[in-house]
């Protein structure tokens, strides 16, 4: 694959072309000035080529000069990945620690040499997926000599298809709509759309075990992972395509969720889903937003399976999808390339509301065979507008401190949880950014045993205090996370960011076990150094 | 836990209770003897008093001496697991290996204390669930100086209940029908059936990834393991109580499969069904096998998840669900505890008849929220009796050789890799056992992108020679197996039996990967020597 031509936005996600407009930037200032009740404007974007960066550590060897450089401006665009205070910081020009070079392998044997070059000359490796990280998962550590960032965005094609399986073989740089671009024409779809989806990889999506599309049932990545590929400074690691195995601990199940500390993932046979046609949806409110969350249990625990079940609590609802503050809103999908989903949404429906949830018999959508969308009108599409249209760069430096954070939790612990949460995290908000701050959630993903719930924060914030304030709240939430008993993450990934509270969590001798695994693949030890495990 | 009264049969599956009576042997040698055309008789039971043991290579310490044991019989009911090659072994009285001690800790400080006893003094620990092993998985290594085996069946209670999140906490050495007793009176079930469901444990499926009771969808314990706690001799590793996760490489999918070979399984929490009442099934027959596997494959890719999508081919059908012989056999089952299972049924029974499948409208059986069964009558029940009926004891020593082997191989590679088995293997079995020998295949769980073949076979052996002709047909088959893209293994483990094959379809290095697992959970390497890693 050729490089992509278009070049990287360096503050915000995906490539310049995503970067908001002045005009949108400034309608973006007015509106959180009308809600501070003062004048901001939005901080100008530095030039790019004026951006002081230190020297770089190491000579690139004339043998990788095709494809590994030293240039200013890809070194400034791998430094970071798409967490506000790491674009905060970009759109100051602040880029203390970049990447020394920047490597594009175009094939296999590119990918071996630079990783060789690394692992023999003690380089750190970064592996550079689609660059949204939003854990500070792809930074270069100050204890690293020198870095090399290794974006996959060369080795990002289609490489086979098997329409009788419903699988295919791709290259892990490949973004998500040039993904779903390929199958297209083949009638299939992936149908794993993070919150990233137009800017993140397969590869990034297996190394982080990104959760998707689907609300229920086959949630993460994992799942649809069957066979995968990876390079390892020791070698090829390559397990077999199989539609399932009880063969002893899954070696795919290692490399899912090694965020890079192993290896750097090439290709893998993902399994696909013919595209749907048979859809349908239904948007409830609730007043209560306890009584919402038992009604996503029921509908979750008859496992009708669908592949939306979520819920917005009033203050998601009201600013995301145009409720009146007080009510909840549920959200129900299913989908099916085969067989109607009229019995299934009305057999979900009927569960709803019993359990008090309101709405007309007219909002349950019904496209049979048509493959027309059901969930892109009314209150269910203006969510989904609100999710889809997410823009990193429009509000940065505004005085505005917004952030998630993400987490799954057994049912029985819920709603106590939710209340520990908001008691733990609204005080240290409240404090910390006032009493007009927001603390919201919803549901992304629903188990039987229990809801993975999605916390949003937002409130004023004094310009260029941002990192401060927006560290005390996250500490709060981190630890009250998982204090609680729940993970510190369901689908964000650990990076850097998520590691104190992961150890917390995970098994005593499990960062033992894991630094033996790095051992074997990596004895270097220049695979993204601190993340998961301490380099 | 009080020990079982019960004592274990030491050449079948279970209890002395289990063993088939003289009379049914004799019939059995009657069915036997009038197929191969000769008198056969049952060979006569050892009296367990009188079968000769080595002397135990070690002295239980007196503190361990209120659940450690070197008593003959314990010794003799532990040196085996279920496969015939061992039974066979048995009832000749063949025991060449024992354990030289079997430890019933009650607790986990008799757990830690038998475990810490085993490490400081390199004796091997086996441990033992209910000893049904097919894949020689908890047997005594002739390298083993001395080796103690570790029956959970002390530590086997229903320990703790989610109704809310409808999970359960028990320990491992709990048995099937156990379990299922346990969690009845509070109208849940696991649903987990393998074929050894009697007497094989929660904490043996884990260890193993056994495949249970769901063809489709969940089909292995896998998916129903919350959290588990094992013990190792470093000490306990205990993974978090979560109903989904993206955090890192999933702590439980390295203990899933890890066959005893980082410690002792001491409990879990497991994600329960509320007990169906809603069920519906189908069989339908097909002259042509491949279209019939064709079908299972357009079910399955459906995605309506049945409970039971199973198909038998012609010869499998007839010896056990009573077909002609010429005609396969497709088996479909939903289930649900809150949603009519009709529309399913219905659904995908039309499904099964576009692709020629032979069946009567009234073959379609629902029973909407009765719980009345609907499977048990016909052919369908016929084949549930053959299943559930099996009896290792019965055909033991009779000149009959039989036994199976299973495997995944994706859809784009079926129906040639049945052709290829089916070739490989049968001309070693003709060449081995003649050409009355059989090989028949069912399909036991499918997968969208592929099923789960399970072949049979059986012909006349000299008795006598039961092993050499075993080894000869069984390395052809994990040959044929793995050479044709399969996995050695999908749902019986791989133990000592199946060990080269799967060093042959595991990832390069996979080997060193798991091997520094071990020794970080296993300096001294006591635990089950010679599974899944060399010693």
């Amino acid at each position: 694959m050729p490089r992509p031509t278009e070049r990287r936005s360096f503050w915000t996600w995906g490539y310049v072309s995503d970067e908001p407009s002045a005009e949108e930037r400034a309608k973006a200032a007015k509106l959180v000035s009308q809600r501070l009740g003062r004048e901001i404007s939005p901080p100008s974007v530095p030039n790019i080529e004026e951006i002081k960066l230190r020297v770089p550590r190491l000579d690139v060897p004339s043998r990788l000069g095709e494809f590994v450089t030293s240039e200013h401006s890809e070194r400034i665009t791998h430094t970071y990945g798409g967490h506000s205070t790491e674009l905060l910081a970009a759109i100051r020009g602040h880029f203390p620690s970049p990447p020394d070079a920047v490597a594009h392998p175009r094939n296999s044997d590119e990918l071996e040499s630079v990783l060789e070059w690394c692992s023999t000359n003690s380089i750190c490796a970064i592996p550079y997926g689609g660059g949204t990280s939003v854990v500070w998962g792809l930074n270069v550590p100050e204890k690293c000599d020198s870095a090399v960032s290794i974006d996959m965005d060369c080795m990002s094609g289609l490489l086979e298809i098997d329409q009788v399986s419903r699988a295919a073989k791709v290259e892990a740089g490949i973004l998500g709509p040039h993904l779903e671009d390929a199958l297209r024409p083949h009638g299939l779809t992936l149908r794993h759309f993070p919150q990233s989806f137009p800017w993140s990889t397969v590869g990034g999506w297996i190394a982080t075990r990104s959760g998707g599309h689907y609300a229920t049932n086959h949630t993460h990545i994992d799942d649809f992972v069957e066979s995968v590929t990876m390079l390892s400074p020791q070698g090829w690691f390559q397990s077999r395509r199989l539609p399932g195995s009880g063969a002893g601990p899954s070696p795919d199940r290692l490399i899912l969720g090694s965020e890079g500390i192993f290896g750097i993932i090439s290709d893998a046979w993902l399994r696909l889903q013919k595209r749907p046609v048979y859809r349908a949806s239904l948007g409830a409110m609730f007043s209560d937003w306890e009584k919402g969350t038992e009604a996503v249990r029921a509908v979750v625990q008859a496992k009708l399976w669908p592949a939306n079940l979520r819920i917005l609590d009033p203050v998601e609802a009201g600013v995301n999808a145009g409720l009146d503050g007080t009510r909840s809103l549920l959200i129900l999908g299913f989908e099916s390339a085969d067989v109607s989903q009229q019995f299934s949404i009305e057999t979900a429906a009927e569960i709803v509301r019993d359990y008090g949830g309101e709405f007309e018999q007219e909002d349950i959508l019904v496209a049979d065979g048509t493959g027309r969308a059901t969930g892109r009108g009314g209150k269910v599409g203006a969510w989904r507008q609100s999710f889809i249209g997410v823009n990193a760069g429009v509000g940065l430096g505004l005085g505005l401190l917004s952030d998630t954070f993400e987490t799954a939790i057994t049912w029985d612990q819920w709603p106590s949880f939710d209340a520990y949460i908001r008691d733990k995290v609204g005080s240290v908000l409240r404090e910390v950014l006032g009493e007009s701050s927001t603390l919201a959630c919803r549901f992304t993903h629903v188990y039987p045993d229990g809801p993975a719930p999605y916390y949003s924060f937002s409130g004023p914030v004094p310009i260029g205090e941002e990192f401060k304030h927006w560290k005390a709240i996250k500490d709060a939430a981190s630890e009250a996370v998982v204090d609680a008993g729940g993970t510190i993450t369901h689908h964000h990934a650990v990076g850097r960011m998520h590691k104190s509270g992961w150890t917390k969590q995970t098994p005593l001798g499990y960062d033992q076990v894991l630094r033996a695994i790095k051992k074997e693949f990596d004895p270097q030890g220049v695979l993204n150094p601190g993340v998961l495990v301490d380099p």
